[in-house]
Protein backbone atom coordinates (compact mmCIF):
# COMPACT_ATOMS: atom_id res chain seq x y z
CA UNK A 1 0.00 0.00 0.00
CA UNK A 2 0.75 3.68 -0.65
CA UNK A 3 2.50 5.32 2.88
CA UNK A 4 4.15 8.29 3.82
CA UNK A 5 6.98 7.29 6.34
CA UNK A 6 8.41 10.55 8.14
CA UNK A 7 11.41 10.59 10.56
CA UNK A 8 11.85 13.46 12.97
CA UNK A 9 14.93 14.28 14.97
CA UNK A 10 15.97 14.33 18.54
CA UNK A 11 16.81 18.07 18.79
CA UNK A 12 13.10 19.28 17.40
CA UNK A 13 11.07 17.30 19.96
CA UNK A 14 12.97 18.86 22.68
CA UNK A 15 11.09 21.97 21.52
CA UNK A 16 7.81 22.00 22.52
CA UNK A 17 6.76 24.95 20.03
CA UNK A 18 8.49 23.31 17.33
CA UNK A 19 7.38 19.74 17.88
CA UNK A 20 3.74 21.05 17.84
CA UNK A 21 3.76 23.00 14.62
CA UNK A 22 5.30 20.03 13.22
CA UNK A 23 2.66 17.42 14.54
CA UNK A 24 -0.27 19.97 12.85
CA UNK A 25 1.96 19.65 9.63
CA UNK A 26 1.93 15.63 10.07
CA UNK A 27 -1.43 15.27 10.76
CA UNK A 28 -2.27 16.76 7.90
CA UNK A 29 -0.87 14.42 5.35
CA UNK A 30 -3.32 12.07 3.69
CA UNK A 31 -3.92 8.56 3.15
CA UNK A 32 -1.65 6.01 5.47
CA UNK A 33 1.46 7.09 7.30
CA UNK A 34 4.03 6.74 9.83
CA UNK A 35 6.18 8.64 12.21
CA UNK A 36 9.63 7.29 13.23
CA UNK A 37 10.94 9.78 16.41
CA UNK A 38 13.98 9.83 17.96
CA UNK A 39 14.80 11.53 21.19
CA UNK A 40 18.49 11.49 22.00
CA UNK A 41 18.67 15.01 23.31
CA UNK A 42 16.40 14.34 26.15
CA UNK A 43 17.75 10.58 27.27
CA UNK A 44 21.53 12.33 27.59
CA UNK A 45 19.80 15.04 29.66
CA UNK A 46 17.58 12.21 31.35
CA UNK A 47 21.18 10.06 32.05
CA UNK A 48 22.62 13.16 33.30
CA UNK A 49 19.67 13.70 35.62
CA UNK A 50 20.26 10.11 37.04
CA UNK A 51 23.87 10.90 37.30
CA UNK A 52 25.43 8.61 34.70
CA UNK A 53 27.53 9.74 31.65
CA UNK A 54 26.60 9.48 28.05
CA UNK A 55 29.08 7.77 25.94
CA UNK A 56 29.16 8.15 22.45
CA UNK A 57 31.14 6.56 19.56
CA UNK A 58 30.72 7.77 16.13
CA UNK A 59 27.54 9.79 17.07
CA UNK A 60 26.32 6.38 18.53
CA UNK A 61 25.05 5.81 22.03
CA UNK A 62 27.06 3.12 23.64
CA UNK A 63 23.84 1.62 25.59
CA UNK A 64 24.77 -0.17 28.98
CA UNK A 65 21.85 -1.41 31.00
CA UNK A 66 21.39 1.47 32.72
CA UNK A 67 21.61 3.86 29.17
CA UNK A 68 19.16 1.38 28.02
CA UNK A 69 16.49 2.21 30.87
CA UNK A 70 16.67 5.82 30.50
CA UNK A 71 16.61 5.30 26.21
CA UNK A 72 13.14 2.82 26.73
CA UNK A 73 11.73 5.30 29.34
CA UNK A 74 12.71 8.66 27.06
CA UNK A 75 11.87 7.08 23.64
CA UNK A 76 8.94 4.50 24.53
CA UNK A 77 7.56 6.39 27.22
CA UNK A 78 7.45 10.42 27.32
CA UNK A 79 8.81 10.78 23.72
CA UNK A 80 6.47 8.41 22.38
CA UNK A 81 3.29 8.70 24.04
CA UNK A 82 3.37 12.77 24.12
CA UNK A 83 3.62 12.65 20.49
CA UNK A 84 0.32 10.01 20.26
CA UNK A 85 -1.34 12.14 22.64
CA UNK A 86 -0.41 15.36 20.45
CA UNK A 87 -1.25 13.28 17.11
CA UNK A 88 -4.76 12.16 19.24
CA UNK A 89 -5.83 15.83 19.84
CA UNK A 90 -4.99 16.71 16.03
CA UNK A 91 -7.69 14.27 15.02
CA UNK A 92 -4.75 11.92 14.14
CA UNK A 93 -5.26 8.41 15.45
CA UNK A 94 -1.87 7.44 16.20
CA UNK A 95 -0.41 4.50 18.03
CA UNK A 96 3.52 4.81 19.75
CA UNK A 97 5.26 1.03 19.19
CA UNK A 98 8.69 -0.34 19.96
CA UNK A 99 10.26 -3.18 17.60
CA UNK A 100 8.90 -5.30 20.41
CA UNK A 101 5.35 -4.46 20.50
CA UNK A 102 3.31 -7.23 18.30
CA UNK A 103 6.94 -8.15 17.01
CA UNK A 104 7.01 -5.50 14.41
CA UNK A 105 11.10 -5.15 14.47
CA UNK A 106 12.89 -8.18 15.84
CA UNK A 107 16.60 -6.55 15.62
CA UNK A 108 20.29 -8.58 15.87
CA UNK A 109 21.92 -7.74 19.39
CA UNK A 110 25.31 -6.10 17.69
CA UNK A 111 28.51 -7.92 17.90
CA UNK A 112 31.35 -6.27 20.20
CA UNK A 113 33.71 -5.95 18.53
CA UNK A 114 34.95 -3.72 17.37
CA UNK A 115 32.97 -1.37 19.71
CA UNK A 116 30.82 -2.88 22.16
CA UNK A 117 27.82 -1.22 22.05
CA UNK A 118 26.05 -2.81 24.16
CA UNK A 119 22.11 -3.43 23.94
CA UNK A 120 21.93 -2.00 20.43
CA UNK A 121 20.16 -3.81 18.09
CA UNK A 122 20.64 -3.71 13.82
CA UNK A 123 18.32 -4.27 11.54
CA UNK A 124 17.25 -4.97 7.43
CA UNK A 125 13.59 -4.67 5.39
CA UNK A 126 13.53 -8.48 6.44
CA UNK A 127 12.67 -7.29 10.24
CA UNK A 128 10.00 -5.85 9.96
CA UNK A 129 6.25 -7.81 10.79
CA UNK A 130 4.86 -5.90 7.48
CA UNK A 131 1.57 -7.93 8.11
CA UNK A 132 0.46 -5.98 11.61
CA UNK A 133 2.23 -3.08 10.00
CA UNK A 134 -0.63 -3.08 7.16
CA UNK A 135 -3.58 -4.15 9.75
CA UNK A 136 -2.39 -0.98 11.32
CA UNK A 137 -2.79 1.09 8.63
CA UNK A 138 -5.55 -0.04 6.64
CA UNK A 139 -7.25 0.50 10.01
CA UNK A 140 -6.67 4.12 9.61
CA UNK A 141 -4.26 4.11 12.78
CA UNK A 142 -0.58 5.87 11.87
CA UNK A 143 1.79 3.56 14.22
CA UNK A 144 4.27 6.07 15.66
CA UNK A 145 7.95 4.08 16.79
CA UNK A 146 10.53 4.62 18.87
CA UNK A 147 14.17 3.66 18.24
CA UNK A 148 13.79 0.48 20.39
CA UNK A 149 13.62 -3.06 19.49
CA UNK A 150 14.00 -6.51 20.98
CA UNK A 151 15.56 -9.50 19.99
CA UNK A 152 12.69 -11.94 20.42
CA UNK A 153 14.33 -13.47 23.79
CA UNK A 154 13.16 -11.14 25.48
CA UNK A 155 15.65 -8.34 25.61
CA UNK A 156 14.98 -4.86 24.63
CA UNK A 157 17.53 -2.92 22.00
CA UNK A 158 18.62 0.51 21.26
CA UNK A 159 18.49 1.19 17.23
CA UNK A 160 19.14 4.13 15.44
CA UNK A 161 16.09 6.07 13.88
CA UNK A 162 17.38 6.86 11.16
CA UNK A 163 17.42 3.37 10.11
CA UNK A 164 14.65 2.36 11.93
CA UNK A 165 12.64 4.36 9.05
CA UNK A 166 14.73 3.32 6.04
CA UNK A 167 14.00 -0.31 7.23
CA UNK A 168 10.07 0.35 7.28
CA UNK A 169 10.15 1.96 3.94
CA UNK A 170 12.05 -0.69 2.53
CA UNK A 171 10.04 -3.22 3.68
CA UNK A 172 6.70 -1.67 2.86
CA UNK A 173 8.22 -1.04 -0.60
CA UNK A 174 7.56 -4.40 -2.00
CA UNK A 175 3.65 -2.95 -1.54
CA UNK A 176 2.97 0.24 -3.08
CA UNK A 177 4.47 3.91 -3.16
CA UNK A 178 6.45 4.70 -0.62
CA UNK A 179 7.79 8.38 0.58
CA UNK A 180 10.35 8.95 3.12
CA UNK A 181 11.12 12.23 4.63
CA UNK A 182 14.34 12.81 7.04
CA UNK A 183 13.30 15.97 8.97
CA UNK A 184 15.99 17.55 11.23
CA UNK A 185 16.87 20.72 12.53
CA UNK A 186 19.00 21.47 9.06
CA UNK A 187 17.32 22.81 5.41
CA UNK A 188 18.90 19.64 3.82
CA UNK A 189 22.20 18.20 3.01
CA UNK A 190 24.60 21.01 3.25
CA UNK A 191 27.64 21.52 0.37
CA UNK A 192 28.99 23.23 2.43
CA UNK A 193 28.42 21.93 6.32
CA UNK A 194 28.98 25.51 8.16
CA UNK A 195 27.26 27.68 5.74
CA UNK A 196 23.45 26.58 6.57
CA UNK A 197 22.22 28.21 3.16
CA UNK A 198 23.91 25.80 0.62
CA UNK A 199 21.56 23.63 0.43
CA UNK A 200 22.67 20.47 -2.12
CA UNK A 201 19.24 19.92 -3.91
CA UNK A 202 19.81 16.67 -5.24
CA UNK A 203 21.67 14.23 -4.51
CA UNK A 204 23.52 11.21 -6.34
CA UNK A 205 24.83 8.87 -5.13
CA UNK A 206 27.75 9.18 -7.00
CA UNK A 207 27.83 12.69 -5.97
CA UNK A 208 27.80 11.83 -2.32
CA UNK A 209 30.74 9.74 -2.37
CA UNK A 210 32.52 12.32 -4.28
CA UNK A 211 31.40 14.98 -1.47
CA UNK A 212 32.24 12.47 1.35
CA UNK A 213 35.77 11.64 0.29
CA UNK A 214 36.02 15.38 0.38
CA UNK A 215 34.95 15.58 3.52
CA UNK A 216 31.99 17.59 2.82
CA UNK A 217 29.04 15.72 4.36
CA UNK A 218 28.55 16.35 8.09
CA UNK A 219 29.75 13.38 10.42
CA UNK A 220 25.70 12.58 11.45
CA UNK A 221 24.45 12.83 7.95
CA UNK A 222 26.52 9.73 6.89
CA UNK A 223 24.38 7.00 8.64
CA UNK A 224 21.39 8.97 7.72
CA UNK A 225 22.21 9.40 3.65
CA UNK A 226 23.47 5.50 3.17
CA UNK A 227 20.13 4.39 5.01
CA UNK A 228 18.55 6.67 2.27
CA UNK A 229 20.77 5.01 -0.97
CA UNK A 230 19.82 1.52 0.68
CA UNK A 231 16.43 2.02 0.98
CA UNK A 232 15.99 3.67 -3.09
CA UNK A 233 17.74 0.86 -3.49
CA UNK A 234 15.42 -1.66 -1.99
CA UNK A 235 12.65 0.41 -3.84
CA UNK A 236 12.12 3.64 -2.26
CA UNK A 237 10.04 5.55 -4.65
CA UNK A 238 10.87 9.40 -3.33
CA UNK A 239 13.02 10.48 -0.22
CA UNK A 240 13.88 13.81 1.03
CA UNK A 241 16.03 15.62 3.51
CA UNK A 242 14.63 18.71 4.94
CA UNK A 243 14.16 20.84 8.40
CA UNK A 244 10.93 19.60 10.15
CA UNK A 245 9.25 23.28 9.45
CA UNK A 246 9.01 22.08 5.75
CA UNK A 247 7.72 18.82 5.95
CA UNK A 248 4.99 19.98 3.55
CA UNK A 249 7.13 22.35 1.56
CA UNK A 250 8.80 19.81 -0.92
CA UNK A 251 12.12 22.06 -0.19
CA UNK A 252 15.05 20.08 1.20
CA UNK A 253 17.43 17.55 -0.56
CA UNK A 254 16.16 15.23 -2.74
CA UNK A 255 18.06 11.55 -2.44
CA UNK A 256 18.64 10.22 -6.16
CA UNK A 257 20.04 7.02 -7.30
CA UNK B 1 -15.95 -11.86 22.47
CA UNK B 2 -14.63 -13.98 25.40
CA UNK B 3 -11.65 -12.18 26.96
CA UNK B 4 -9.53 -12.76 30.39
CA UNK B 5 -8.46 -9.76 31.56
CA UNK B 6 -5.15 -9.89 34.36
CA UNK B 7 -4.08 -7.38 36.52
CA UNK B 8 -1.00 -7.29 37.86
CA UNK B 9 0.77 -5.08 40.30
CA UNK B 10 3.40 -3.09 41.14
CA UNK B 11 5.26 -5.02 43.61
CA UNK B 12 5.34 -7.87 41.55
CA UNK B 13 6.40 -6.40 38.65
CA UNK B 14 9.36 -4.81 40.48
CA UNK B 15 10.98 -8.34 41.01
CA UNK B 16 12.53 -9.88 37.93
CA UNK B 17 12.39 -13.50 39.21
CA UNK B 18 8.50 -13.07 39.85
CA UNK B 19 7.50 -11.06 37.24
CA UNK B 20 8.86 -13.52 34.91
CA UNK B 21 6.86 -16.45 36.39
CA UNK B 22 3.88 -14.48 36.24
CA UNK B 23 4.75 -13.73 31.96
CA UNK B 24 5.26 -17.51 31.94
CA UNK B 25 1.55 -18.14 33.90
CA UNK B 26 0.01 -15.53 31.94
CA UNK B 27 1.00 -16.40 28.55
CA UNK B 28 0.10 -20.04 28.72
CA UNK B 29 -3.84 -18.59 28.97
CA UNK B 30 -5.36 -19.49 25.77
CA UNK B 31 -8.01 -17.29 23.83
CA UNK B 32 -7.81 -13.65 24.00
CA UNK B 33 -6.47 -12.01 26.99
CA UNK B 34 -5.31 -8.31 28.13
CA UNK B 35 -2.78 -7.36 30.69
CA UNK B 36 -3.25 -4.68 32.60
CA UNK B 37 -0.25 -3.33 34.91
CA UNK B 38 0.99 -0.97 37.34
CA UNK B 39 4.78 -0.04 38.35
CA UNK B 40 3.65 2.85 41.30
CA UNK B 41 7.56 1.01 43.12
CA UNK B 42 9.42 1.98 40.87
CA UNK B 43 7.86 5.27 39.51
CA UNK B 44 8.46 6.43 43.08
CA UNK B 45 12.26 5.46 42.65
CA UNK B 46 12.57 6.88 40.06
CA UNK B 47 10.19 10.01 41.41
CA UNK B 48 13.55 9.44 44.04
CA UNK B 49 16.76 9.52 42.05
CA UNK B 50 15.51 12.71 39.81
CA UNK B 51 15.20 14.29 43.47
CA UNK B 52 11.01 14.56 43.89
CA UNK B 53 9.71 13.58 46.95
CA UNK B 54 6.63 11.27 45.89
CA UNK B 55 3.07 12.45 47.47
CA UNK B 56 0.39 10.28 48.16
CA UNK B 57 -2.69 10.85 49.07
CA UNK B 58 -5.16 8.34 50.10
CA UNK B 59 -3.34 5.71 48.60
CA UNK B 60 -2.90 7.80 45.28
CA UNK B 61 -0.49 9.72 43.65
CA UNK B 62 -0.22 13.37 43.52
CA UNK B 63 0.50 13.75 39.68
CA UNK B 64 2.44 17.44 39.08
CA UNK B 65 4.06 17.95 35.77
CA UNK B 66 7.13 16.17 37.38
CA UNK B 67 5.60 12.74 38.62
CA UNK B 68 3.36 12.90 35.15
CA UNK B 69 6.36 12.22 33.10
CA UNK B 70 8.24 9.92 35.36
CA UNK B 71 4.97 8.07 35.46
CA UNK B 72 5.06 7.60 31.78
CA UNK B 73 8.15 7.02 31.52
CA UNK B 74 8.33 3.98 33.77
CA UNK B 75 5.01 2.94 32.96
CA UNK B 76 4.60 3.43 29.48
CA UNK B 77 8.42 3.12 28.82
CA UNK B 78 10.15 0.38 30.98
CA UNK B 79 7.70 -1.31 32.49
CA UNK B 80 5.07 -1.65 29.80
CA UNK B 81 8.07 -2.84 27.11
CA UNK B 82 9.89 -5.02 28.82
CA UNK B 83 6.50 -7.02 29.86
CA UNK B 84 5.65 -6.78 26.27
CA UNK B 85 9.54 -8.23 25.20
CA UNK B 86 9.32 -10.91 27.76
CA UNK B 87 5.95 -12.08 26.39
CA UNK B 88 7.46 -11.70 22.74
CA UNK B 89 9.94 -14.50 24.03
CA UNK B 90 7.30 -16.76 25.20
CA UNK B 91 5.26 -16.86 22.09
CA UNK B 92 2.43 -14.63 23.15
CA UNK B 93 2.24 -11.31 20.96
CA UNK B 94 1.36 -8.49 23.00
CA UNK B 95 1.31 -4.74 22.06
CA UNK B 96 1.99 -1.83 25.17
CA UNK B 97 -0.11 0.37 25.07
CA UNK B 98 -1.71 3.71 27.15
CA UNK B 99 -5.00 5.15 26.74
CA UNK B 100 -3.56 7.46 23.90
CA UNK B 101 -2.58 4.85 21.66
CA UNK B 102 -5.89 4.67 19.08
CA UNK B 103 -8.20 6.53 21.69
CA UNK B 104 -8.24 3.22 23.65
CA UNK B 105 -9.09 5.32 26.20
CA UNK B 106 -10.11 8.78 26.64
CA UNK B 107 -10.46 10.08 30.26
CA UNK B 108 -11.67 12.94 32.00
CA UNK B 109 -9.07 15.10 34.34
CA UNK B 110 -10.41 14.60 37.95
CA UNK B 111 -11.72 18.45 39.42
CA UNK B 112 -8.96 20.00 41.78
CA UNK B 113 -11.04 19.87 44.55
CA UNK B 114 -11.38 17.91 47.22
CA UNK B 115 -7.71 16.81 46.84
CA UNK B 116 -5.90 18.63 43.75
CA UNK B 117 -4.48 14.84 42.45
CA UNK B 118 -2.52 16.76 39.09
CA UNK B 119 -2.52 15.38 35.93
CA UNK B 120 -4.88 12.42 37.08
CA UNK B 121 -7.89 11.17 34.67
CA UNK B 122 -11.10 9.19 35.48
CA UNK B 123 -12.43 7.01 33.42
CA UNK B 124 -15.85 4.73 32.71
CA UNK B 125 -16.40 1.96 30.68
CA UNK B 126 -17.79 3.91 27.99
CA UNK B 127 -14.13 5.76 27.76
CA UNK B 128 -12.76 2.12 26.15
CA UNK B 129 -12.24 1.91 21.90
CA UNK B 130 -13.76 -1.67 21.76
CA UNK B 131 -13.33 -1.81 18.32
CA UNK B 132 -9.88 -1.02 18.24
CA UNK B 133 -9.71 -3.23 21.39
CA UNK B 134 -11.36 -6.09 19.92
CA UNK B 135 -9.33 -5.73 16.38
CA UNK B 136 -5.94 -6.53 18.33
CA UNK B 137 -7.88 -9.66 19.89
CA UNK B 138 -8.75 -10.72 17.03
CA UNK B 139 -5.52 -10.71 15.27
CA UNK B 140 -4.29 -12.34 18.02
CA UNK B 141 -2.51 -9.73 19.75
CA UNK B 142 -2.25 -9.46 23.41
CA UNK B 143 -2.68 -5.75 24.62
CA UNK B 144 -0.69 -4.86 27.82
CA UNK B 145 -2.20 -1.90 28.84
CA UNK B 146 -0.20 0.70 31.42
CA UNK B 147 -2.10 3.13 33.73
CA UNK B 148 -1.70 6.25 31.49
CA UNK B 149 -4.77 7.66 29.58
CA UNK B 150 -4.95 10.90 27.69
CA UNK B 151 -7.89 13.84 27.54
CA UNK B 152 -8.50 13.68 23.52
CA UNK B 153 -6.53 17.33 24.00
CA UNK B 154 -3.03 16.39 23.90
CA UNK B 155 -2.87 16.15 27.41
CA UNK B 156 -1.85 12.33 29.26
CA UNK B 157 -3.16 11.77 32.42
CA UNK B 158 -2.28 9.13 35.41
CA UNK B 159 -5.49 6.93 35.93
CA UNK B 160 -5.43 4.16 38.43
CA UNK B 161 -4.37 0.82 36.74
CA UNK B 162 -7.37 -1.52 39.34
CA UNK B 163 -10.13 1.49 37.23
CA UNK B 164 -7.94 0.72 33.93
CA UNK B 165 -8.76 -3.24 34.40
CA UNK B 166 -12.50 -3.24 35.52
CA UNK B 167 -13.29 -0.52 32.99
CA UNK B 168 -11.94 -2.79 30.48
CA UNK B 169 -13.98 -6.06 31.66
CA UNK B 170 -16.45 -3.37 32.36
CA UNK B 171 -16.46 -2.85 28.29
CA UNK B 172 -16.09 -5.85 26.76
CA UNK B 173 -18.75 -7.28 29.15
CA UNK B 174 -21.34 -6.18 26.25
CA UNK B 175 -19.58 -8.88 23.51
CA UNK B 176 -19.04 -11.91 25.84
CA UNK B 177 -17.56 -13.76 28.87
CA UNK B 178 -14.84 -12.16 30.68
CA UNK B 179 -13.42 -13.30 33.41
CA UNK B 180 -10.84 -10.64 35.42
CA UNK B 181 -8.38 -11.88 38.13
CA UNK B 182 -6.33 -9.29 40.27
CA UNK B 183 -2.93 -10.16 41.20
CA UNK B 184 -0.83 -8.65 43.75
CA UNK B 185 1.45 -9.71 46.60
CA UNK B 186 -1.03 -11.60 48.66
CA UNK B 187 -3.74 -14.55 48.42
CA UNK B 188 -6.92 -12.95 48.08
CA UNK B 189 -8.45 -10.55 50.27
CA UNK B 190 -7.92 -11.25 54.41
CA UNK B 191 -10.61 -11.37 57.02
CA UNK B 192 -7.69 -10.39 59.10
CA UNK B 193 -5.06 -7.94 57.57
CA UNK B 194 -2.54 -8.65 59.61
CA UNK B 195 -2.83 -12.76 58.98
CA UNK B 196 -1.16 -13.40 55.42
CA UNK B 197 -3.55 -17.20 56.04
CA UNK B 198 -6.84 -15.56 56.85
CA UNK B 199 -7.95 -15.59 52.89
CA UNK B 200 -11.68 -15.14 52.33
CA UNK B 201 -13.07 -17.71 49.77
CA UNK B 202 -15.74 -15.73 48.27
CA UNK B 203 -17.14 -11.94 49.60
CA UNK B 204 -20.31 -10.21 48.45
CA UNK B 205 -21.57 -6.99 48.43
CA UNK B 206 -22.96 -6.78 51.85
CA UNK B 207 -20.18 -8.97 53.48
CA UNK B 208 -17.77 -6.68 52.02
CA UNK B 209 -19.94 -3.58 53.15
CA UNK B 210 -20.11 -5.53 56.76
CA UNK B 211 -16.56 -6.25 56.70
CA UNK B 212 -15.20 -2.40 56.07
CA UNK B 213 -17.38 -0.38 58.41
CA UNK B 214 -15.65 -3.32 60.91
CA UNK B 215 -12.06 -1.61 59.24
CA UNK B 216 -11.09 -4.97 58.51
CA UNK B 217 -10.44 -4.43 55.28
CA UNK B 218 -7.21 -2.76 54.14
CA UNK B 219 -7.07 0.62 52.53
CA UNK B 220 -5.01 -0.34 49.19
CA UNK B 221 -7.70 -3.48 48.96
CA UNK B 222 -10.86 -0.65 49.22
CA UNK B 223 -10.56 0.75 45.34
CA UNK B 224 -9.99 -2.56 44.13
CA UNK B 225 -12.98 -4.06 45.55
CA UNK B 226 -14.92 -0.80 44.66
CA UNK B 227 -14.06 -1.69 41.56
CA UNK B 228 -14.58 -4.89 41.30
CA UNK B 229 -18.04 -4.74 42.15
CA UNK B 230 -18.66 -2.34 39.92
CA UNK B 231 -17.26 -4.59 37.14
CA UNK B 232 -19.69 -7.22 37.93
CA UNK B 233 -22.54 -4.95 37.99
CA UNK B 234 -21.52 -3.95 34.52
CA UNK B 235 -21.74 -7.70 33.67
CA UNK B 236 -18.63 -9.35 33.75
CA UNK B 237 -19.04 -12.61 34.62
CA UNK B 238 -16.05 -13.68 36.93
CA UNK B 239 -13.89 -11.68 39.24
CA UNK B 240 -11.00 -12.97 41.51
CA UNK B 241 -8.52 -11.11 43.69
CA UNK B 242 -5.27 -13.53 43.85
CA UNK B 243 -1.66 -13.70 44.52
CA UNK B 244 0.01 -13.54 41.39
CA UNK B 245 1.92 -16.83 41.22
CA UNK B 246 -1.91 -18.10 41.70
CA UNK B 247 -2.99 -17.14 38.66
CA UNK B 248 -3.82 -20.60 37.07
CA UNK B 249 -4.94 -22.10 40.36
CA UNK B 250 -8.14 -20.92 40.92
CA UNK B 251 -6.84 -20.14 44.32
CA UNK B 252 -7.99 -16.65 45.84
CA UNK B 253 -10.88 -14.58 46.80
CA UNK B 254 -13.79 -14.83 44.08
CA UNK B 255 -15.83 -11.14 44.39
CA UNK B 256 -19.83 -11.92 44.04
CA UNK B 257 -23.03 -9.63 44.12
Amino acid sequence: MDCTIVKIGGSIIDSPEQLQRFLQDFASISGAKILVHGGGVMASRLQKALGQQPVMVDGRRVTDEQALKAVVMVYAGWCGKNIVAGLQSLGCSAIGVSGADADLIRAVRRAPVPVDYGYVGDITPESINTDFLTLLLRAGITPVFCAVTHDGCGQLLNTNADTVASCLAAALAQTGHISLTYCFEKDGVLYDKDDDSSVIPEISSGMYRSLRSEGRIAAGMIPKLDNAFAALRNGVSEITVTHARSLLSGKGTKIIL
